[in-house]
């Protein structure tokens, strides 16, 4: 008697995964080992940023009263009373008439409040002349400008970049508290898989999911532990499982998870009492993604046919992953695209096709990179995004809008919209 | 007396970097350290995917011609000879109403020419009876469906993502030729400057530009020698690039290369006999923007300022890192979006907005990311992307189409079109 499933939509599928996601804690790493990972705390200014009125320009300052009425005809005199480089200060304050050559990025000195650019001078022996007036402020970068002292510039949960890490390194974060990473088990199952490194005999092909999943982690710079691939065994599976679930953060599977007699995971689920969020998914490929939690731990039971066990991962997985790390915008980016070719399969399930975007005089297009069984391995190599289809459709035509997930993007989204 | 410089477009500028750029040589990893590195070869199918023809679903694998005239008044019965789980061999070939129990993913047997699913069938003791004919061909995954042997799927010059991984295990690449990576060297200028931890004093400000180019590199998967801060010293700065230039495979520094008398990197430059392949291009922020060569090895002189910096890195120093491991598609790809709010500054040269996009109900919208003067910081921290908006124009309003490069991505483009 085969199980029936009752698929759950993709929206629901999301919100049962996101709702069992355990936050890890955090950690304090250098500063230079802060690239990919989230934010514990918010950025607040510490100072005002710039510090202190600088000037933007190699040049003189001068106090702009002094080059009122200034043209061509009545050219202005200024004497050069000293020389600020950047990172120096003025001996002393300017008075009427006087001036310094200051670099770019050096501080102001007092009572000047311009900044002369050099090809506006002249220079003569004392000093240099003007032929125009300078107001208050000009050519001034002002303290606070950019940031001021207390503003909340970067939220925590937030994934460091390096834009990021130039304003901690700006405020002297030289250490930083950041979310812990977690680490993940990856275990494939199929009697049929061979090892990458084996030749091909009847019947049986290479496991290409255990070694995609594992980059699929380092993408997102998250340590993986292999547990190999599963033997044909349910007791051994489960010990297995077992001891990965008490070494790692966070289990994925590859393969059995279907309705078959050699399907063991549901069997293993049950064994050691883990609480089935879903079975079935309403979408192609992987329909058969099954999400599990036992305690704290997630275990992602993906599909063994890789465009589905790929799919699952980005979908389900990827964005538990940045939750556990408190990142607020863990979802794929999307876009709007044009269909680049005819789609002609019909979608009872919402359909996520392999595909790769690109920019045309014509706008986005976003093309299915081929085969797109959910067996298939080539159309994953040649794709750099998701295209996603409504169910309840009869097959779309090119240059039809779709919505477009982007694969590998820094950025995400807070929120699933589809 | 101002040395006048003449500034050149950016494509020219784009064109001049990449036309230096010395390819490295290649190297063979194991698969799971390829993730981010460029094929050096190409992928070429060794055999056929899938190697042999499969079961896509549990089910029955029959003759398709023993279903011919099966109706639900007229019922077809089978007999199971045995069952095939994945990865196995049937004992023998199927003869008239025979028929295996077969599992996914598994070969399938000699004569049988259908698959029928468990669903479309009622059991009894000997095996199982149909209502509905099959034709041949019908649920069997057909060797070489998705890539036939000797195809070219991917070619060199490709960056390594977990698809391309998946592949190269799917043809038992349990090694892989790559392009080396090249090593970087990073040192900052600027008498100006603090390190990350030092207390701020007066007039000083501390080094952002360092870590922020070190992680714009981490991002790249590049690693690279920090040479720390350069000496007020014109010779003890030759000495510096000097080294740095023995030791790594090219240099960037930050700051340096304005025609202020701090401003030491034209005179290094000179002294090692470089040929400075431009020292002005017309863009904002980031116009004194050096590149020079020596020998195979490029010095990047990017500006001091945090935004022109950042941007100066991303517009030609990436590219030319990926170029150096023979990237085909080195360039950020370019997408366009709706102008987020007005940006009002005349654009006499290109400018290059730090912006943030994201996807709305009137499509992708792009918003500059706050104060976008060069020596801004804030900004580089809260974007995603760079608007790009042409030299020549007074200024953009709300809602105008802009042209938008996306930072972070894993994916890139052939071409520098802008």
């Amino acid at each position: 008697m085969v199980e029936i499933r009752k698929p759950i939509q993709m929206a629901e599928a999301v919100e049962r995964v996101m709702s069992h996601v355990h936050k890890l804690g955090t950690e304090m790493l250098l500063l230079e080992d802060t690239y990919g990972r989230v934010l514990a705390e918010p950025i607040i200014a510490k100072h005002d940023v710039p510090p202190f009125d600088r000037s933007p320009y190699d040049g003189f300052a001068i106090r702009a009263a002094d080059s009122a009425g200034a043209s061509g005809d009545a050219r202005k005199s200024f004497q050069v009373i000293g020389e600020i480089g950047a990172g120096h200060v003025a001996d002393r304050s300017i008075e009427e008439g006087e001036s310094y050559r200051i670099m770019t990025g050096a501080l102001i000195p007092e009572q000047a409040d311009a900044v002369v650019m050099l090809e506006q001078t002249v220079e003569n022996e004392k000093g240099f002349t003007l032929r125009k007036p300078f107001e208050a402020g000009e050519n001034i970068s002002r303290q606070g400008e950019d940031a001021k002292k207390g503003e909340r510039l970067v939220e925590a949960g937030t994934v460091i970049h390096p834009g990021t890490i130039a304003l901690l390194a700006t405020f002297g974060y030289s250490q930083v508290r950041v979310a812990k990473r977690p680490i993940a088990g990856v275990l494939s199952t199929g009697t049929e898989l061979l090892d990458v490194a084996d030749g091909l005999v009847p019947g049986k092909i290479r496991n290409s999911n255990g070694p995609m999943i594992r980059a699929q982690l380092t993408r997102m710079g998250v340590e993986s532990k292999s547990y190999g691939m599963m033997e044909d065994d349910l007791d051994a599976c489960t010990e297995i499982v077992e001891r990965a679930l008490q070494e790692t953060d966070f289990l994925i599977t590859t393969g059995g998870v279907s309705v078959g007699d050699y399907d063991y995971l549901p069997a293993i689920y049950e064994r050691l009492g883990a609480e089935v969020l879903f079975n079935k998914v309403a979408m192609r490929p992987g329909s058969v993604t099954t999400v599990a939690v036992l305690g704290e731990k997630l275990l992602f039971g993906l599909s063994g046919n890789p465009s589905a066990c790929f799919t699952g991962f980005e979908l389900f997985t990827r964005p538990a992953i940045l939750s556990m790390m408190g990142c607020t915008a863990p979802f794929m980016p999307r876009i709007q695209a044009k269909l680049g070719d005819d789609f002609k399969k019909a979608n009872p399930f919402t359909r996520f096709v392999r595909a790769s975007w690109s920019m045309t005089s014509e706008g986005i297009v976003a093309t299915p990179a081929g085969f797109n069984k959910s067996s298939a391995v080539s159309s994953i190599a040649r794709g750099n995004c998701i295209i996603v289809l409504p169910s309840g459709t009869r097959g779309f035509e090119k240059g039809m809008t779709v919505d477009v997930l982007l694969l590998g993007a820094e950025q995400g989204v807070e929120r699933w919209e589809l």
